[in-house]
């Protein structure tokens, strides 16, 4: 007997450039939002019957006119504001995960309506709200971080495969990914998050930059944990933090067939593979993630 | 109070091609390798004693060498290989998972030592072991298809951001992305899962490819209710399927102010935003996934 | 005092599917199609008055409503009716450039309207127009090769920094990006190029295919011109090959650290760098390219 | 008769970083550089003889060596290094062609080892040498840019497939690829060009952000000429450049079916199609480009 498991359908990656138009001092807000349902779907799977379906083209015209009717502060509020009013006005859906990616832009010149897109890291959130609890993940990606010294890997297994030597200095980089749950109310849907996410999410990102920069590293594993404790500590609101480090290696050149020395100068930074950290680090008393990180 | 949550470090994307010379007839099997370990952990990340750690660049090793050792047969076997080999080699490590992507080559012409790529979709799977029992799940993604008529959207609900018309007569097309779990035994190691991999995942394939242009669609949802559904029926053992299917729009061009009809002839491809459309379909008695889908 | 020098400019990547209809068996036609224009354009840079331009929005839309009005044949003849278009319909257009990409398409079973997407390389063509003379070429990329024996590398120049030792047998893998220029016209507009486009271009993708496979290889640039002469010699009325082929190099993985040979067995397979090796074949009678190459 | 035309050959993309550690304030360097030779290149074409042949496994090494021997400053001055090496050390390389992408790095916080990688633009050059001459193009790419007013379009071309509706303030937006030429000296090797590149760099990306920033715009075409001129005008010893803008286009979303004005506030950012506006801005006197563009 076939049965129908989890499922949930929207649309992905509506691009959205919002601009606010105060005299002559412009500010652009520039997102990619996802959104995606799920409720009552068992006939449109069986049968095809779309009754209870809310069109994907329709959740895209709801992004844009929300953000006509509402302005865009926080992504995360704008996550927010889109899951409850996808929730909350189809009695057929029963969830809604909203997910936002922001692109920043910063001023070009003294003009007020000339941009230049920032590049680095791209800022995340994930709202998931269900007619009467909301949960929000924070975030960024590809923020590319390196260390040219204060980084050592020794005293590890040994196994009939292992050939790499160890060392006390070694180049220690990586593009973090992380991703940081707000504490939720226990109440009803009035009461959900919201607080200064802006400021938040400026704690956090420092204090990733700032544990990487600072961590005496013995193992990228001690960095990860370091960065998740930092943001546990520097923002109030946080309970849990999930990371997941590449580490992009850099290895020293051997330039002895050369007759030349490399004491830490000339790295070849390898593209594939690359080691894959993953963890999570989390208050004890860190309240059931729930949906959140679905 | 700080806890270190879940975790786990491995060497991602190793690249291996492996030739079989037979004569002049040979064969080659061209995989990205990605592995993963946990187990004792916390004191590498709390201190930075890298006691516990195999080394990600003796995982790579360990690709090469068993490669070499045992040959690579079906994906599934050399990811339960490898993965065996790590949870039973080390006692500090509990769990390992081996993720391998395939990419598929073909004869070039009747000589034996020329191949070309072949394109389309890439071969994919995920085997965990833990010391004990063994979960497989198989896979293909990108398998772009595409139906130029027997779709239909209609009846679906109309809000106040619901502009889009209903239609009879739509063009559907998606990029599969597709997973699916093997039973797995009951019993102790020595029971994993075993089984003519390379064949299951050409009936899967099948059944993909033959429900997708079978199935007379109202939605996509029912589209990919019917795809997986033809999976469980055509391949005994698998228990589980998974599907991500992206929307991937194509709009009849409105060429009326040329003069011109357009009756499903001229479309424009879209790229962003798409509809994604992700749902599981299972036999009701389908074991316990377990760290499967992990 | 400055100068404007030469400059074009029109609409990129206008992505069109083209059905055909014929009862139930449906036939699809799935390009990427780009336009460039150039003419009376000093004054539009110079001060931005517009009245010599025509809009890139207008020629996207010329791109669908020409493929209802005349369906899509062969991309070079496609290619050729729009850049004829453009440069015969306005005054100030002087010469037209279209480009385009063309992405293949299988029969998904025995349905006339399922299709799967092939995958593999991409065909491609220019072809230029200037109200007097046309250009073509056409060619494929990413179409990926593999000999697994075959290739030798040695007797090269050993400076101060060649530490690679000479080899009798090596793994040689490309991906062909391939282009070949078709003999233009010496008379007037109404004497442009023509032919069976896509015999010519089947009969040219088996010559690379064919002098991949079985050239002896003793380095990539003998293979590459052995690959040009061989479209030459198959192709009438190809005065020209252009052949950009990366060497994607595959490495021997040195096992006897673990006590393992490896005599061609297993490969890693290199992302960068990578050789790249260009170069171009003609006919000693070739005639000028004019702005075929541009 | 089939001859060899024009060819060259080299390592495509060494990837080195080159930290240059003076106390605890370290610098880094992070390059992706291509090299290639052409010169006495007939038989290993023809016959597979690599006599003349430098291998590109060398190339890479020489990268590796000097950037140790001589370090790495401004990216022109490495490559015409380079340049400089390949074709005055061998007989058979009469030419050497030197490519070079810059990826930039901003200090984490105080600390002397530690970065953040920049995001944004990636400076670029190439540099031609060819045993008395030497030839200096500069650049950067995506370096993405947007006014969200004083940007009109209007007075063009209205053919039969024009519908576009004129407008008198539109969003303009766009990635600057753009690269500039120096003036090459007219004497024989020693007189290469020489220069405080980085200063003309940091000139020139200013100069192109300012015409941006300033121009009112009637065409991106008029865009493109006043960032031109600007570069000319502000960069001494630059002599030619070329600009490449894909018009990136942002729509206003109609709101009006939601009973909603949208006068410049939410708009909808395109991936495809996009117009693409080349062209060149050169000073009257400049000297022949020789193969500085190649």
């Amino acid at each position: 007997m076939v049965v129908l498991g989890p499922n949930r359908y929207g649309k992905a990656e509506t691009r959205i450039v919002r601009v606010t138009r105060h005299g002559d001092a412009h500010r652009v807000k520039d997102l990619n939002v996802s959104t995606a349902l799920s409720g009552d779907m068992d006939e449109v799977h069986l049968s095809g019957d779309n009754s209870a379906v809310l069109p994907t083209d329709s959740q895209k015209n709801a992004v844009y006119a929300l953000a006509r009717r509402h302005g865009i502060g926080a992504i995360e509020d704008f996550a927010l504001l889109l899951a409850r009013h996808f929730a909350d006005s189809q009695p057929t859906v029963h969830h809604a995960r909203v997910a936002i990616e922001e692109y920043a832009w910063e001023r070009n010149g003294a003009s007020g309506h000339s941009f230049v897109r920032a590049g680095g890291e791209v800022r995340t959130c994930v709202a998931h709200y269900d007619g009467e609890r909301a949960h929000v993940v924070s975030g960024l990606r590809d923020l590319v971080v390196l260390n040219t010294t204060n980084s050592e890997f020794w005293g590890y297994i040994k196994d009939e495969y292992t050939t790499l030597p160890e060392t006390r200095d070694r180049m220690l980089a990586t593009a973090v990914n992380a991703s940081w749950r707000h504490d939720a109310p226990a109440g009803p849907s009035e009461a959900w998050p919201s607080g200064d996410w802006d400021k938040a999410y400026d704690r956090a990102r420092q204090a990733l930059l700032a544990a990487f920069a600072e961590t005496y590293s013995l193992s990228l594993q001690q960095t990860l944990y370091a960065m998740g404790s930092r943001v546990l500590g520097d923002c109030p609101g946080v309970c849990e933090v999930r990371l997941s480090l590449p580490n992009k290696h850099h290895f020293v050149v051997d330039l002895t067939p050369f007759g030349l020395d490399n004491d830490g100068e000339v790295y070849l930074a390898a593209d594939r593979p690359y080691g894959l950290i993953e963890g999570t680090v989390l208050r004890e008393d860190a309240p059931d993630a729930g949906p959140a990180w679905e």
